[in-house]
């Protein structure tokens, strides 16, 4: 079965807006072994809406539209595909009565011009909007299908949940999409497609999609199976193919953050975290606290932007940051054993580097970055050197922070 | 003229990836008076892509697409625009030079799959790529005007800037897009629509957009005019009265980012800061440092989560944290306090609160948020209460504490 999905707006047309919902609803549709061929963004001309829906059913076996279903002249929706349709707009006292009631409870009259959302195309099912006062549209023509959605994401995302998709489901398409999300770290895209691609002749039924998403690299294998345990094995056996050319660098399989392997890793550890950072500037203490209950394995952070505060908070020696420099691998020890001392956490990171625009001198230029690890037998350190602009480098910085971390548990012997 | 953006490539119907050039089409075409009036994404078959440009030709007077001008058999698009339009494609002896060129610094040979890069359909003009291998194409067929550019985005953007940017501005349409770029925050949509909408029909000229972004609002009033300084006077004057209506909320009529207002008042004070900060986890401070050159005023941040941190880090007592609670206005203004003296800077923030999803209670509820600021004559104190998940309260709260910097500054008898 194939689909195409019309976001339907105005908005959709200016540089401002895009279009999210196609990423859930194509996710969705996937599942349930529909293929989306084809995506039209559409303003609110009536004209332009006629074509792009006539367009969309030669095209597709199912056509699923979200936007302009609202109260006010530019939601046309409904009025584009009645006409197209050649089917009358009728209003719909159940569906009256509960946008109605949705005012009521608001302690307000339904205003005059939301009785708009209470038309329906003849022979169309009404969907339930269990958030809202725009209801959804199921309308069956000719062996196609013509879904109508809210654009509000939490609207459409409940009633494609709760009625969308057990509709398709039941629809009973034999073939489902089987996926997998690798997640990689510290290696380029072109070296990534090197080590995975000769697996493809191995696995003709499969394919994989490679997504660069700095800071890593994903990898999205999918076979579409009538046999869920054909399809599941034939993409365990290339994951587990996949798993033994990345090495370490693949960190993991089932499309979880870097922040949540590392969570993980602390927790069954038992272990506390602290961290000193400098060029990250808040953003390695950002992301380990981004996953609730937290507060369980990390402990809190110092970002020491000024030299002084490498001093007073975390104790290195100004000697030292004299002598050395803020960003060497020196300071970034101190930085790592001094957090780690000052909160008596299992491990200490510190971080020091030169995140630019401004900042960079031959021997040490915008992009190096230093990186301590600390635990109760002394810190050790690594250096890097990462591309882009002040943006990219922090976010290579602090997951390579969050990976050398996650390498401190998968390497106990200590290699980080 | 009536623009169509075609994004081409499987990999867009995926639920892995959106096109995101069409944003910046979208506005580089306004600025030159073009109206884009229909997106579509279509992946690598031939026969969809014959049909959308088709489509598009039918709709529109000039095609921008992008993507599918590589050099492996997925990359079809100069192959169906040229069946399309009924042209031959020939090898373009300059194009393989350049691509040529382009391996040899390299210090490669170029592989014989690139000559496919080479192919140009008759008649085309090539639009050279400074940044790659794959030419752009311009196309006119029939007084329509079809541009063909690489999906990359670094190479898209090069070459509209370069090339075809200049080109488009020769056709010489007269009537160009005027915008402005309004920011607020402390309002919800539903207040920002009531206050600014009775302007509406003062303008009628000017169409404006209104976009929830949390933590903030964003208005874009926008007018097409063959009349720079007629429609900049309109703008203004719609600007100005915007304003007033929505006062100290709003911060920004030039799209400046919150960061971005709050460096410049650091700056134009000669002031410095610090923060100590607990259920943002490092956001504040990542927000404050991702602008270059933030080392002139911000000097340091604490993320204390665990009690004992705000203690030892901050000087906030124990005693306190005991008998009020971690969470409450004695702490954030302890905290705020206690950090100014601890670094020295000229204002210090502190914010505490429940970003959830647990720790909540029914006297302190998740998304309770206290933040405090304070200066030489000490600290004061304002309470939250933030909607939405773990997420968007830590960025709500952020925000409100960059708020009140701008407040603190825009307010000198201290108002916050």
């Amino acid at each position: 079965m194939r689909a195409e999905i019309i976001a339907i707006g105005s908005e959709l047309l200016t540089p401002y807006r895009l279009d999210t919902n196609s990423l859930y609803l194509t996710d969705g549709l996937n599942q349930v072994g529909i293929r989306v061929v084809h995506k039209a963004v559409v303003g609110d001309s009536l004209d332009d809406m006629r074509a792009s829906f006539r367009q969309a059913l030669d095209r597709a076996d199912l056509v699923v539209a979200c936007g302009g279903l609202g109260p006010t002249d530019d939601d046309r929706t409904r009025e584009a595909v009645a006409d197209l349709l050649g089917r009358k707009l009728e209003l719909n006292e159940g569906v009256l009565r509960h946008i109605q009631e949705l005012f009521r409870r608001l302690g307000r009259v339904m205003p005059e011009i939301n009785r708009r959302q209470a038309m329906v195309p003849e022979g169309a099912t009404v969907i339930p909007n269990p958030r809202g006062s725009a209801p959804g549209l199921w309308i069956e023509t000719r062996g196609h299908i013509v879904i109508l959605l809210p654009g509000v994401p939490a609207e459409l995302r409940a009633m494609f949940e709760q009625e969308i998709r057990p509709r398709l489901t039941r629809l009973g398409h034999d073939e489902r999409l089987f996926t997998r999300d690798l997640r990689i770290t510290g290696l380029p895209e072109s070296e990534v497609e090197q080590r995975v691609s000769p697996l493809y002749a191995l696995y003709p039924d499969t394919e994989t999609t490679i997504l660069a998403s700095p800071p890593g690299i994903q990898l999205h294998p999918r076979v579409w199976s009538r046999d869920p345990a054909q399809a599941n094995q034939i993409l365990d056996e290339m994951v587990k193919r996949m798993a033994l050319a990345l090495g370490e660098h693949l960190y993991s399989t089932d499309g979880e953050a870097m922040e949540e392997v590392v969570a993980r890793a602390l927790t069954e550890n038992r272990a506390t975290i602290a961290v000193a950072e400098s060029c990250t500037g808040g953003l390695l203490a950002e992301r380990l606290t981004n996953i609730p209950g937290s507060s369980v394995y990390f402990l809190g952070g110092v970002v020491c932007y000024s030299n002084e505060l490498k001093s007073s908070l975390v104790d290195v020696p100004a000697e030292l940051i004299e002598s050395k420099g803020a960003v060497s691998p020196e300071v970034a020890l101190a930085l790592a054993d001094g957090i780690r001392k000052r909160t008596g956490a299992t491990i200490g990171v510190g971080v020091t580097g030169i995140a630019g625009p401004g900042g960079g001198t031959p021997e040490k230029p915008v992009g190096l970055v230093h990186i301590g690890i600390a635990d109760e037998r002394g810190p050790r350190e690594r250096r890097f050197q990462f591309p882009g602009d002040r943006e990219r480098i922090r976010m290579h910085a602090s997951q390579t922070a969050l990976d050398s971390v996650r390498r401190y548990f998968l390497f106990p012997r200590g290699r980080t």
